[in-house]
């Protein structure tokens, strides 16, 4: 396989396994444990969680494992010109709802249902722009530092606690917001839905890379020289 | 921006990141599984763990990630002037008001409303000189032992132990205490008892401040290379 | 102890290690919490996930920490031929077995007791299949790369997630499918089913190393080396 | 102070963190959650698991972080002579006692009580013999390979596990056990069965060292120098 390939295969295959965790540990959380909503959430989370930490782990050499289209575009609005955006987020895209797919089969449901599950309201929007602004500024932050070793379990961390910190159980992923319209379970979204979130994580992702740059900008280098000095 | 500004903006996101996650994620344990203390305080407690380790960790490099009045205290009666303590504090408590305001708005309630939690008495107050305490006491010998990379797990796990170590949950946290005031819901604290834990918190910070130097003073390197010979 | 017995004991006791954590925590989950399958397999997730870690490392050094037949083969067909693959499997299988008594002991059961809990079904296999290629691709992925160290924690977190991410509850694993037959506990598996989750893993197996060799071959520095230059 | 003072304080504040945050766990989950033993012991678990990390992390340079009796006297048995075992004893037994005495008062109870908490049988004294033989492999092994730095985070995960992989919950510590004797709580252990979880515990010390030194001896750079190769 050519390199390009096989970074595509990584994203998509990143972000097939990361919806498959989510839509899979939600079918299982709400089968085991019908009245617990709290439990359910809880394992889901963690499943997800646990599932970032080690995607990324293992395609971050190979792709950058962004496995989130904001990701990419952002990462293309910094001037990286090398990382073939549009590709990569019809890997994404595509491996999103693969991932579903897989999900619903391996819990022995039609390979595909269109999830019923509406998650509108401001509320939700706030916190899906919020999520998503996190998101980016996490991993901006750690790639200007030069910290690339640290945002696997930085992004699992973070996602692990936005699942219970906002209202909308941080999505912050249009790959994953995707693929799960294609699950009428625990973890899916209703169409209508899914595009309100789409939108708020496309705000979200400008607002973070504003915070982000002004976190950490041409000048990064000197201020953390001059914290070094002062700890 | 000024390397100042960044500092101070880290200060500011870490807090409001911080109490965001405090208050969102009790908000929702507490509607998810409304008869079940002990679940959501597991929620609330692995959010706030998590949300501290990834907070720490990108902010660390920027402004040191205090986070909290009682830290930066301590910085600077150790004497390192370089930290500027009042403007930190100020960023600290305005981000922990700012982030509960967001968590309030994230789950569609009011932007403010003043918690009538009470969290009197001793017990409570003598859990949180020592959750206090400790966390003064990990991280100022992590930081003697030039261990700083260690921080963020460390103060995540002290954190997530002392949650349920300590009958208060181990606020361990002026900026904390002050921002839960502003939400009345499961994490918030009511005026009066949010007093009580600010004297107690400055009680523990110069305890713990007396335990570490105790533990690693300027004859540290010395006990360190008599330790290692010994292994 | 030679060389070789040292590995072999190595990989015995880790293999019954993970055993008796599945089994024991699945003995102490259900006991505990009678009514709640979704708890239960929370504690048993988290108490697997927990002693692969720690077995993965103390093992990896000594042996290499396979603890499974699968992971074994695998290296084997790539050409490891120093491994002794037959004399590993056996280690692997007896300490699956030995695993399961020491767990049924220690809850104060028979020694030994054939499992009644069928695990049959489509669903089922497809989960082992994709739940075992993801654990090759984890692993060979990270061999590949030259990152050992990341073994043990991905592994980990890995079948923390896919046991709540398939309905199988992942087992992956021939030597820990074998020692589940033998306690007829929460974590047990029928003998009839055992074979077709056998069959499953070995699909998976091959499925795992085509999807790793895809992912990283003789060609990975240079894409390694451009992926760099693109970050 | 001395750097054998400073030792012994690491070694008393370690082991009493740890009693307390055994104790406090276990009467704040108790308490939260009178009716789910399950969760109760998850709680307790996850917030032992955590105490033990940070602990081991902040007083390894100091004194080594032995916290247990156990590994005390398996290291001075190993001739490590300047661990001044006795000393060490000491200050751990001490270090229990007014951990548990801490953990009472601060959850509003009379500071000492002795606990009626029956831990008797044969089930709960194999659990305890190979839980302590597992802590003591698991630690000198990563002594022996020189990988100090993985201690805390392997113990931690090791005991998490073992809390549920036993029937006892894997006390595994003569410090912890006289500890938990002295409060009337969820974690409590009556005196008799104290001393039987005593004898068992230097029973699984022994076997640990043995097992261990099986594991990895002097030909131990040998070994790995093959595995590497094999790699």
């Amino acid at each position: 396989m050519t390199s390009m390939m096989r970074r595509l295969l990584a994203e998509f295959l990143g972000s097939a396994g990361l919806v498959a965790a989510i839509i899979g540990s939600g079918i299982a959380a709400s089968r085991l444990t019908p009245d617990d909503l709290g439990l359910q959430l809880l394992i889901n989370a963690l499943a997800t969680s646990s599932a970032l930490f080690v995607l990324i782990t293992i395609f971050q050499p190979i792709s950058g494992a962004h496995l989130n289209p904001v990701i990419t575009l952002v990462d293309r609005g910094l001037g990286n010109t090398n990382t073939y955006a549009l590709q990569y987020v019809f890997a994404q895209l595509a491996g999103g709802v693969v991932g579903a797919v897989l999900a619903n089969v391996m819990f022995g449901l039609d390979a595909v249902s269109f999830s019923a599950h509406q998650r509108l309201g401001w509320p939700h929007a706030l916190s899906e722009v919020i999520a998503t602004a996190g998101l980016v500024v996490v991993i901006f932050v750690l790639v200007s530092l030069k910290q690339h070793q640290k945002i696997a379990v930085s992004v699992a961390a973070y996602i692990g606690a936005a699942f219970f910190a906002t209202s909308s159980t941080a999505f912050a992923n249009p790959a994953v917001t995707l693929g799960r319209v294609f699950s009428d379970t625990f973890a899916g979204i209703a169409p209508l839905s899914a595009l309100g979130f789409l939108a708020a994580q496309i705000v979200g992702g400008f607002l973070g890379l504003i915070i982000a740059r002004l976190l950490v900008d041409a000048s990064v280098k000197a201020a953390l020289a001059e914290t070094r000095a002062s700890d």
